[in-house]
């Protein structure tokens, strides 16, 4: 057993990643692989919560997140890469957590509430949608995560996982599985290339991982900057600038992006000029990427056994768990 | 692949089996088992949806149930034994499923709502309550059961899992799976010793499968008949008198049980006499059945062998059952 503190993390097989989770989730935890437990769940079973209609994307994209992840430096070695519609384990365990929540908890969940609002569901919310946040409380205790990198939008689901982990502790008369902590990234969310607040494939305003040299310029070019700074000469506004934005979270010279800031306020330093840089830093940055995704996915065999290795990994850990829930709880074992 | 109809049936396992579980579905069972492909499972994660405070006593009735089910007369040999908590595909399919069904529609279901007011749950209803109708056409669906033997009451539950089986034969574009059928039984309810609608353990009104015959005879001494019959010269009333109504369900000579009708109606029959005959034949009725099981229970061992075979059986064909809905709808398969 390594004493090392459990991570657990991952992404619904949607798509593609692209620049906006490299910048949010991606590149923390190429950092923080070495020096944590890390899990990383590809989340196809909860894709389909909101996916019910589409399956076959959301399982084309299993191979595609995971060739994602391998691009961007997640090492197999130290991160175990899962699956998690080859996890049984986890399915026992959300069902018997939704026996210790109420459905009226589940309702007031406000990222549950916020998300059923976006996705225009009404009355008619799949019940696995509802239901979710148990199954989260399930994938973080089954690893035996401490740690979970989320949006800060997302925490509420940390502490309804936490409040599970509670009612099962209390039950079984000992602490039994962990609690969980967020770990809420410092950074907000990368904006659309458009300035919209979230960037997303569907919202056409992503720049995908696999981008090329003049997909990034192209997407560059359209960015939202300051609409009253037709010329270089005249004071420019860097709040709500996505290309600043932008620099702020991939500029390898923070202190080059403060005197460039310093000189767009005060007039002098135009639109041209900056984009150039920023297409730059992103071409350095996705290039290598590109490149590494372009020989990985020549070989969707050797990602395919990544996942078998890590999900086989990861069924005997879970596997684990239930068992001791089940024995802690008191449940029949044959 | 046996051409049988495939029967689908069990039993929470909240305590041990009684006498209206007798007349209502176990004698049924032991008749249908040669003619049909019965599976019989001992429903502990549901039994859990509503006792999840105390999964001790759920667990520990898993072999007090499996001893009724030997006891009267299921043979392991044709009917499979097998426990719904070990098996993961259920689980599997259960979420997979609360994709396919809206929040709104588990709430509408009729025979939820009985039982979320039945439990005074009020809003306070365990999401693993709400959704246990899912979990049921996983039950129904993953065995290929078409017939499923239930109570008048809970013939919503059977309509909601066709349901379910429409929208993903829809989404898998052709018949994956078979809907089902209820087997509603001719006769309702036996009512309790006392009279009241439901026998119950809890209720204090079950006679136990296991009843000594001083039990026997102090059940049917308490027994109500018609109040408004103190001597046997009056006339009895027929209707709402349990005595009759237990006759009607077990007396092996019917015209002998329309006759007495008869003599009481009319005047001239006393509740004593009646109250004999039926304690004889509840005495012929348990006396087997009793002897049996004290024999079973001295080998739980052997119980428990009963039930790993039949659960290592279902497991095959629920996890076979799990593949081709998988499959069918294209999710990924590692």
């Amino acid at each position: 057993m390594s004493s090392k503190p459990v991570i657990l993390t991952g992404d619904r097989t949607t798509g593609p990643l692209h620049l906006g989770h490299y910048a949010g989730s991606l590149r923390n935890r190429v950092a923080l692989q070495h020096d944590h437990r890390q899990y990383l769940l590809l989340a196809d079973a909860q894709a389909l919560t909101d996916n019910a209609h589409d399956p076959a994307r959301i399982a084309r994209n299993v191979i595609e997140v995971a060739t994602d992840y391998l691009a961007v430096g997640i090492d197999q070695a130290v991160t175990t890469l899962c699956v998690q519609s080859a996890l049984p384990a986890l399915a026992e365990l959300t069902l018997l957590y939704l026996n210790f929540v109420t459905v009226a908890r589940l309702e007031r969940n406000p990222t549950i509430k916020d998300e059923i609002q976006a996705r225009g569901f009404g009355r008619d919310i799949p019940a696995g949608f509802l239901c979710y946040p148990a199954a989260q409380a399930a994938d973080i205790t089954a690893f035996r995560a401490t740690l979970v990198p989320v949006g800060a939008d997302q925490a509420p689901l940390i502490e309804q996982a936490n409040e599970i982990v509670r009612r099962i502790n209390r039950q079984a008369g000992r602490d039994l599985l962990p609690e969980a902590t967020a770990l809420i990234p410092p950074v907000g969310r990368l904006p659309g290339v458009d300035g919209r607040a979230k960037m997303s494939k569907s919202g056409g305003n992503a720049l995908p991982l696999s981008a090329c040299d003049a997909e990034i310029a192209a997407a560059v070019q359209r960015m939202y900057t300051d609409p009253d700074h037709p010329r270089a000469s005249d004071p420019g506004r860097v709040e709500g600038n996505v290309v600043f934005t932008y620099l702020d979270a991939f500029d390898p010279d923070p202190d080059e992006v403060g005197a460039l800031k310093e000189r767009y306020r005060r007039g002098g330093l135009g639109d041209a000029a900056l984009k150039q840089r920023l297409a730059g830093i992103l071409r350095d940055l996705l290039g290598p990427i590109r490149e590494r995704r372009a020989a990985i996915a020549r070989d969707p065999d050797r990602v395919r056994d990544v996942l078998r290795t890590g999900t086989a990994q990861a069924r005997r850990l879970t596997e684990e768990t239930r068992d001791a829930v089940q024995d802690a709880l008191g449940l029949f074992r044959l």
